[in-house]
């Protein structure tokens, strides 16, 4: 059995340990948190919670380390620092930052001869996969990625920090005319208001003016300024009865053209569609780990990313099973 | 320019010609025919037509050979002579007899120390790698394949043979509301007549008995008879105006639980939506032989899949590029 830690226990953190607890060949050996230890309670018995600063006196014992921190502070910092000394994954999103991450860890692992993955989950993820083998069939195309219908985590966020609003949960959703529209190989250009709505849910303070509140989201610049966005006022009662999951999804859609006078329409479409994005995205992170630990036994150090994975290390069965299969 | 050979010159050799001349690092270098070479003409100017047996004389001119012979009787032949003095990959399509043509393939591309690459297309193919990744995502889950709305060479075939039937066109269906049912991620267990219907377009002789053909047809064991079968009869005129494509498409679904008490779904849809069956899966072959030449050039010898391919590897972009623009 795969020694796997876990490093930070949030939401992903959770997701991960789910998906390790199916994983007949991984097995979790510690989760390391920056909280106090005993105000964790796993979901796997017998594991050991561990201060995040004593991470070193693991050194040797995991196979690989997953680390379950956030984008904008976390990992740009973690992944680097731990991929000195143990084979690691992350699950980092910052799209366009992901070439300055790649660096950082791609030096401390040939420096520490590990093997770390950046950017796994699904998007980046599987969605990058698909956005990859899509130009690669097709050249002669176009790419289009719909997210949703999804809680997005970072909006939900910037309503709460407008004062007088308690809480709030935002959904980004696909608008279904861009997207049959694409589907159908017209290959469209579609602006950002065309191709996403914003549905907000936001519980007020009772003495907030909520004009004013739905008038600072509506305006909000990056983030919803751009979109169509409705704004519709419930009780906390109700974010809790109706808006307490975090379901996401969205299609990645290549369309291109082969043929004669590129006669014909081709057409590739990936779609999820996720109850629970933190535990899909935890459940590509445990497939991936598998992988890194084969890189690493074939010494693959360095900084890997999704693209570089041959599809077969990915899977807990023998390649002659594999292909008598799946293929 | 990668120097790329085409055996074979049917409907899947031309989607192979068409998805070189779109490829900026491979050129088509010979087409090899078992016809007459004067009756073949090419789409693209200026390249020898050379009949099959003159093959060897090509032996180190060329990166790689694509070979787009028929699965029944050609390829389990071809494939493994050709991969003794050549890189070569096929579409080879018969499922269940993929291990024994993997270890002819394998022991011959071994000893002539090439890189094969066997059973690529859609399905075999892309399909096979989205049963992977599912698999390896969601462990606890299930997987289903549909096929369609789409041409079958087979089916439409064994029309031909029966008497009084000039020209067939046959079409397999996925029935849209079990296509329904599995993207609800309701994991129903469906039977072959539940998942797909068979669409048949007849030509008669003029004194053909009609009610028997449909009889024949919808009879026949393995093609029809377990499958809800229509059969309607057309003029040649209308064969030829509303038949003369080759469409096709599918999807592969995996859908799974995760979560406390498996209380979460997560449903995966890869879907193709085809204009042209042989030049899409000519657009496949193309891609994947730019991952043979590379894998031969590290001497990764031996039989190949779909499965063993990096993505990276199709790419043709520098790896940096593909992940500050893919990812």
């Amino acid at each position: 059995m795969l020694q796997i830690g876990i490093y930070g226990y949030g939401n992903l953190g959770r997701g991960v340990e789910d998906a390790l607890r199916r994983a007949a060949d991984m097995e979790l050996a510690a989760v390391f948190t920056r909280r106090d230890p005993a105000a964790l309670t796993l979901a796997t018995a017998g594991v050991p919670v561990v201060p995040a600063d004593q991470v070193l006196e693991w050194k040797g014992k995991l196979d690989a380390l997953i680390i379950c921190g956030g984008s904008a502070t976390d990992l740009p910092q973690m992944t680097p620092a731990l991929a000195a000394d143990f084979n690691v994954i992350d699950s980092y999103d910052n799209h366009s930052q992901i070439p300055q991450h790649f660096a950082a860890v791609d030096a401390a692992a040939r420096k520490g001869r590990t093997t770390a993955l950046i950017s796994c989950g699904w998007d980046p993820g599987m969605f990058s996969l698909n956005r990859m083998y899509g130009n690669a069939v097709l050249p002669a195309g176009r790419d289009y990625t719909f997210w949703g219908r999804g809680v997005s985590q970072g909006h939900s966020d910037a309503i709460r920090r407008i004062p007088g609003v308690l809480d709030a949960r935002q959904y980004t959703v696909p608008v279904p005319e861009a997207v049959e529209l694409v589907r159908s190989g017209a290959n469209p250009t579609l602006t950002t208001r065309q191709k996403h709505t914003r549905e907000c849910y936001v519980v007020a303070a009772p003495d907030a003016d909520r004009e004013a509140i739905r008038q600072q989201i509506v305006t909000m610049p990056a983030y919803f300024a751009d979109y169509d966005t409705t704004v519709t006022f419930i009780s906390q009662a109700e974010m809790d009865r109706d808006h307490s999951g975090l379901p996401h999804g969205g299609s990645v859609i290549r369309t291109g053209v082969t043929g004669k006078d590129d006669g014909h329409k081709e057409v590739i479409e990936y779609k999820l569609t996720l109850d629970s994005n933190p535990e899909f995205t935890g459940s590509v992170l445990a497939a991936f780990t598998r992988a890194v630990v084969r890189m690493a036994a074939r010494q693959q150090w360095g900084c890997q990313t999704v693209f570089d994975v041959a599809p077969v290390d990915l899977m807990d069965r023998e390649r002659e099973d594999v292909i008598a299969h799946l293929l």
